[in-house]
C-alpha cells in the first residue's frame, strides 16, 4: 500500500532517533531543565530572529493550543478564530473545557481578515456596553489553515496590525508551520512569524518528530508561572529532555527547512500529474496537502492500493480527500501513485 | 557525578530505542489505532492475567491521573486521597482544574488504610443529609506510595473490599509500579493489583520508557466516549504508536519486571551500605527509593560527587534526602557512592 | 419619562409583595425544603398536566441556563442553539465557563427548525468518526425567542421529535414563556411545552417576580444530585421560601397567564399604533416585545420623553430600538407614548 | 413549635418589606444599576469608614465565596482556609468547581492564626522551587466562624499583617457577620474589618434580608471586568434592585446594627440558662449560635417541642446541637424555651 493519508504516519526523522541514541544515558534534569531544551531553545530564538523569544516545549498540538490559549486569556475572555480553524472543530472542546468560548468567524479558505477582525473587535469598544459577552482576548490562526492555505506576508501584517490596535495578542497554530514556510510562491519566512505574532508553536508532530511542539512567546509576554500553569494541564512531561532532543536536532543545520521542502517538492510532483489528468481540485493548496474531489467509484478503486484521507462529502456521487506527504515520502512512491491515477 | 536523583534522569532502555528504529518506517494509523498499542494491549492483558481489561495509553503522570479521575467521577464527586498524595500536593492542583475536589485524609508513612477510608464513606451513607458536601467517588492510592513503602495484599483487600461495599471506585496510580511489584519481601503481584483495583496505570515514564503511561480498566468500566475525553483535556498524541511500541517492548519476553528487579537490586545495595555505616533512616522502604536523614554538612560534602533529590527539611541541621535507582543504574555506580559513604 | 425598555424594570406584582408579608414571620426549613416550594411545584404540574414534572427554583435566567445545561450534558458534550441564542451570545460565556461548547447553528428570526437540528445531529451517527469532535447532547431553543418571535406547535412538535429520535434532550428557555403563551395567534399551550420538551423553565423574574425562575423536568430526567450541584454552582438560595412563595402566588387563580395577556394587550395597542403611523418593524412578532427601525434624529428625539431598549445599528442613518410591556405597564402610558409617535 | 434551628427561617425584617413595598412601581434599570445600589454602597462605605471601596451585591454565601475568590486568584493560586472553613465542607465543592484548590489548613476553635499562615507561605518563597504545587493566592477566613467564634482585633491585625507581607489578599467570610460585630466581649468593628481585610461580604441573608450579600473591596483592588465575571457565574440578578434596596435599609439608621444586637441579646439570655442549669458546652461562643452537647435522649425530648439544628454526633450517647437566634427571635420565645431546659 501507498501511503498518502497524512504526515503523521511514520516514526521520526533518522536523524532524531539518531540523537535520541546517541544522548540517551547522560543523567539530566526533569521538566526541561535539560541542556538540549535550552540548546533547541537557543537555536529557534536564532532562526527565528528573535533575540528576547520564550521557548517552551509540549507534547501535542491540542495540548498546545489548550495550555497556550487558556495561560494567556484572562478569565472573562475567549479567543477569535475561524469557524473551521482547529480549536472550533477538531480538538473535542478543548479550548472551552478551560472555560473560554472560541468565538468563530467566517473564513475564506481557512483563513481570517485584518478588516474581518477589526469590524468585529471594534465593537466591543464603542458606546455600547458589552459586559453581557464574552470579550476577544486573542486571536487564533493557522499557517498552513486546515484547507492547506497560506497566509501572506501582507495578510499577515494586516492582521498583526490589527491586534496590536486592540491589544489583543494574535496566537499561530503552526503544527504543519514548516510546509507554509516551504510553500510554492510564498512570502512568509519563519522570522517574520516571530515579527507578526505574539505567540506561536513550531509544530513538531507532523515536521518528523516522535511528539512535541516548540511554543514560541516572541514580545517578553510568558504568562506568569507558566511552567505550573503547564502541569495543571497535565502537559509537563518529566523527560523533557524527549522535545529538547528532537527540536535540536530538528534545528541543528537546517533540517527543519530540508524537511518541509523536501514535502512541499513531493506534494509538487503530485500536484502537478492530477492537474495533467484533468482531476477537480477542491481548493488550490501551496503546501504539503492536496484536496481532490473524486467520484466515489473512482475512489474506492483507487483506496485500493493507496491510504488517503477522507475530508468530506461533496455531492451524492463525490467526495474530497486528502493527499499528504512528509518527511519520509518518498520519491518513488509519488511516482507509483502518479502511474495510478 | 553519580546520578541518584530520581528514576527518570536518563532516555530509555536500549530495547526500547531499538524498537523504534526498527519500527521507525511503517506507516500506522494515528492515535493509538496502530498494530503496536494492540499488541502491548494484548500484552499488559495477559501480564495481569485479566482477560476484561481495556488498556489506553497516555502521555504523563499528572496527565493520566487528571484524565483518569476526571472521567471517572460524576460531577457532584470528589476523589478520596492521601494528605501526602500526589494529586494532593505535587500536581499543582490538576484535579481541582477539572472542578473536582480531593478529599484528603491522613496517612500512615504515604498509605490509608481499609478501616479508615470506611468510617469517611459511611458517613455519606448515614441518617444526616450531605447534600452540601463534596461525594467521594473514587479512591485513589500511590503503590508504591510517595514515601517508597508498599501496601501489603491484605492491606489492598482490605481498601478493595471497602470500596466495593460503597461502590466507590478504587484507583491505583502505578507511577513506580515496577518498584513495588519487584520490592523486597512484597506478596503483591501485577494480577493482584488487577483484582483488586477498578483502575490503574502501569507507569512507563520511571520504568525506562521515554514516556507513557498505561491505564487499566479490569471492570468492563472504561468511561463511555473515553477516547474524546482523552482528546478534550489535550491528552491524546496524534503518534501513539510511540507508547504503543514503547509498552510492547516493556511487555515482551519480562523486561518490564526485569527493569524493576535491577533497580530494588541496585537499590538493595545501597541500603545495606547505609544501615552498615549507621545512616539514619527516613523511614524504611523496600522499593528503589531510600530516604535518609543527613547532617547538613554531611550533605553538602556528598553534593560536590553526587546528584540526589532534597525531600525536605528535618531540622535546623538535618535534611531528608532521596536515592533512587531505575534501569539505568549501573553496579559501578552503585560501588562508588558507596566508597562515599 | 415613560418607561418601554424591558419587562423587568419594576419590583413585583403586588399580589406577590402581599403573600411575602402575608407569610412572613412562618419559619420554615431553607434550601427549598418549605411548604410553598412543594405548593407551587404541585401548582405548575397542574398547569403542565403534567404529574411527573420535578420543579426546582434557580433565582435567574443565566443560572437557570448554566446550571440545567450542564447538569443535564456528559462531560464530552455541547449543547446546540442558534447563533442568537441568549446562551450564544449574552451570558458572558457561562455555558463555556462548565466546560461544554455552544454549538450555533444558524437561525431564523431567532428560531431553529427541527430539519436543520436533523441534519446536523445525524452527521454525528453516520460512518465517520467524530470522536474529536464536540458532541451534541441537548438542543436549546428559547420560546418566544430572543426577538419576540414564536414557534408554531408544528414547529415545535418537528424539533421535539428529531430530538427523540436521536434521544438528545430537548431544552427551552422560557425566560419569557407567558408572553409566548399569550402570544397574538399562538397555537402552543403550557401543557404543549411540558409535553414537547425534556426540560424548560417557566420565568418569574421578567414575569412579575422579584426574582426566580422554575425549572420543569417533564420526563422523570431531574439529573442524579441535582441539589449538590446546584448547590455546586453557588445557586442555591437559604431562603428557597422567596422563589416558593412567588411562584405560588404566580400560579394561583391564573395570574401568571393574567399577567401574559395584560402584558400582549398591551404591546397589540402600541403595535396597531406603529403600523398606522407607518413605522418600519425590524421584524413581526407576535409577544411582547415590539422592535423598530428608527432615524436615529427620531430616536433622540423621542429619548427625550420614552426610555426604551438600544436593539442594534441598522444602517448610518437608522437604529433598532425595542419597546417592551409588562405587569407593571398600564394603559396610560401607552396611550400616552401612542401620542407622542 | 420553638423556632431556634438557625437564623433564616423566616421571611425579611419588616422594614425591609416595607421599603420593598415603597418603592416598588419606581421604574429602574438593572443589573445593580439602580439608585438603591449606589446609595445603599455609599452608606455601606460610610459604616465602613472606607471611602474607596468598591460595593457590590450578589444573591446568597456560596455563589459571593464562589465568585470572589475565582475572580480573585490568578490560574494557579489557590484560597488557603481552616480545615473547618465553609469552603472546605459545606459548599459542595464550589470553589473546586472553579479550577481552584482549597489549601486547608487545620484550625482552632474554627480559626487560623497569623504565625500558622505566615510558616504556610513562606515555604512558597524559600530556596524549595514550589512550580509543582498550587500557589496560595488568597487566605479565606469567616468572622464569627462556623463555631460561632470570634477572632479578636488583634489576631485579625496578625493575620494581615502577615497577608499585607506575602501581598496575599486577605478574604472575611461576613454571612453572620453582624453577629460578630455585636459578639459578647468583642474589639472588632466594621472599619476594623475593612482596615484588616483586602475584601469582605456583609451577609444579608442571615441578617434579615430575604437573600443578598454585599461584597466590599477595600483597597482600590476590584478585578478588572467584574461585573462580567458574576455574569459568567450566572450571578447576576437582572432586578439588582433587590439586594439594593435591601441593604439601603439594613444600613439605614443603623438597623444592621441592630439586628445583630437584638440577636446576641437573645443568644445571651440563652447561653445564661443553659450555663445555670449545669448543660454542657460543646465550645464557648459569644455570638448568636449556642453549641450544645446533649444526651441523645434529653435532644429527641426536647425535639418535640423546638427545632434546633443537628451539628455532629459526639459520642454513641451524645449529640451537639445548635441552637440559633436572630432578628425574627422573641423574647417570650427565648423565656419558653428555658423554660424547657
Amino acid at each position: 500500500m501507498l501511503y498518502f493519508a497524512n504526515d503523521y504516519a511514520e516514526g521520526a526523522h533518522e536523524k532524531i532517533l539518531q540523537k535520541l541514541s546517541d544522548t540517551n544515558r547522560e543523567s539530566m534534569p526533569g521538566y526541561g531543565n535539560d541542556r538540549y531544551c535550552a540548546s533547541a531553545g537557543e537555536k529557534i530564538r536564532e532562526a527565528c530572529q528573535c533575540a528576547d523569544a520564550d521557548v517552551y516545549f509540549l507534547a501535542g498540538g491540542t495540548q498546545t493550543n489548550q495550555v497556550v490559549i487558556d495561560a494567556m486569556l484572562q478569565k472573562h475572555e475567549g479567543v477569535v478564530a475561524a469557524h473551521t480553524g482547529h480549536i472550533s472543530v477538531h480538538e473535542a472542546g478543548a479550548i472551552e473545557y478551560t472555560g473560554h468560548k472560541v468565538l468563530e468567524l467566517p473564513h475564506r479558505e481557512g483563513k481570517l481578515a485584518g478588516a474581518q477582525i477589526e469590524r468585529y473587535l471594534e465593537t466591543f469598544y464603542g458606546d455600547v456596553n458589552h459586559e453581557h459577552m464574552v470579550f476577544p482576548g486573542m486571536v487564533y490562526i493557522t499557517h498552513p489553515t486546515e484547507y492547506g492555505t497560506l497566509y501572506t506576508k501582507r495578510e499577515l501584517q494586516d492582521i498583526s496590525a490589527v491586534c496590536s490596535k486592540y491589544r489583543v495578542p494574535l496566537y499561530l497554530d503552526g503544527a504543519r508551520l514548516l510546509y507554509g514556510l516551504a510553500g510554492e510562491g510564498t512570502d512568509v519566512t519563519l522570522p517574520d512569524i516571530a515579527r507578526y505574532c505574539d505567540v506561536f508553536y513550531i509544530g513538531g508532530t507532523k515536521a518528523g518528530a516522535l511528539c512535541g511542539e516548540a511554543v514560541v512567546f516572541t514580545k517578553k509576554n510568558r504568562p506568569p508561572h507558566f511552567m505550573t500553569l503547564v502541569k495543571q494541564h497535565g502537559a509537563l512531561l518529566a523527560k523533557g529532555r524527549l522535545m529538547g532532543i528532537q527540536f535540536d536536532t530538528l534545528f541543528t543545520d537546517g533540517l527543519y527547512m530540508e524537511i518541509g521542502s523536501h514535502a512541499v517538492r513531493m506534494a509538487g510532483m503530485l500536484r502537478r500529474a492530477f492537474i495533467q489528468r484533468g482531476y477537480d481540485f477542491y481548493l488550490e493548496t501551496p503546501s504539503n496537502q492536496i484536496f481532490i474531489v473524486l467520484e466515489n467509484e473512482r475512489m474506492r478503486k483507487l483506496q485500493e492500493k493507496v491510504v488517503f484521507d477522507f475530508w468530506e462529502k461533496y455531492d451524492a456521487e463525490h467526495t474530497v480527500v486528502r493527499f499528504a506527504t512528509s518527511w519520509a515520502t518518498q520519491e518513488e512512491a509519488v511516482e507509483q501513485l502518479i502511474a495510478l491515477l
